[in-house]
């Protein structure tokens, strides 16, 4: 299956089924599901901290760390919507929406036109 | 706009698209964009620091601090799937197999039938 | 030993000198060592992230669990003084002049006297 | 004043006194704590977010920009002081007791004499 067509509120779901079969509702409190979350992110970082910088792309890793990194994002994906179900927020909604208020934060024309522009999308 | 259709994937091209228009394309190489998603982490965690433990739903929060908490779960959002795409990876596609590896990981017999249970999603 | 005595500079020296005798001073880049340290923030965050609220003192955990929350804590330290010695900062000395901002920043008076301040440290 | 001098231990009793003349130790449980870190290790990562590699010593660095970033170390600091303090751990003593452990997990020996050797610090 490709993962083109995956909806935030598939994964959403499934989270929410997996918690519920398992009995782990009890567990997934916003803070608790925050801090998981950031123990996610460090477990992706670990991946790049002896690297030095990386290409875009991969070219030179291996394809199980491919399939490692792929775990680790996915982990904090996973989290990250769980977190979002359980504070109640539409994060498929929100996301869509942030883009747009980017997008009037960094005007196309005031980025591309300053070639010394150094502003971030931050 | 509800959010119950958004794939990874529209989030993606989006991401892709604004920062080919903006000529930013040179600031995203793996590790700059990781650093950037550890930042929004930061300030999605300033939302939570001082309120001690807090409760599924947040029913106590005013509408504009959930409208914040919506932009910081998204900046994580969008950068987790930028930094996807430019390593190459179908996030959508490694997160479904997470999930699978999950299931494996953690059988719902096993969770369910023992309440001294403390295993955790880890 | 009592770590009473323990300076920054003394545990800089150390860590100065594993690097050196083990060749690891090539992988010791500012950002190698943000990342490394974020990782090690990622397993301290681990310790926490099922527990819900924590008492002051951890009067419930194990001494093991004790120990295991030392080592994570350190780990985060000694990668923070290691960064910051490799950026050319003086870390003691940053971090005296920070609590002085900090106090002109948030004075005594304008928050003992307010008892509805919600006011935080950041 | 150097930094040369500075002990954990003088900066753990700055940030209890500062907390009690505040009035802020009610908001300073471990979790809180933990949290408020990581926002300023967020905060650090920022600095560094869009640079791409930076050497030793950050020679291209302004004077202002070093300033800045001794700030944000010594926020991931303090908070961390302060996160052990309460937590009832003696953070100079741990630092010391994890570099012997680690000295014993990674023997000179078997570094040194291994140019092919890639194991790292963690």
């Amino acid at each position: 299956m490709s993962g083109e067509s995956v909806t935030l509120d598939l994964l959403q779901r499934k989270m929410d089924q997996f918690a519920k079969e398992r009995d782990w509702e009890k567990f997934h409190s916003p803070r608790n599901l925050l801090l998981a979350m950031v123990g996610e992110v460090g477990e992706l970082s670990e991946i790049f901290q002896w690297k030095g910088e990386v290409p875009k792309g991969l070219p030179d890793w291996k394809e199980e760390e491919k399939v490692h990194l792929g775990e680790e994002l996915s982990d904090v994906l996973l989290y990250l919507i769980r977190l979002s179900d359980i504070c109640g927020i539409d994060l498929g909604k929100a996301a869509l929406r942030k883009i747009e208020l980017n997008a009037l934060k960094y005007p196309v024309k005031g980025c591309s036109n300053n070639v010394t522009n150094t502003s971030t999308s931050d």
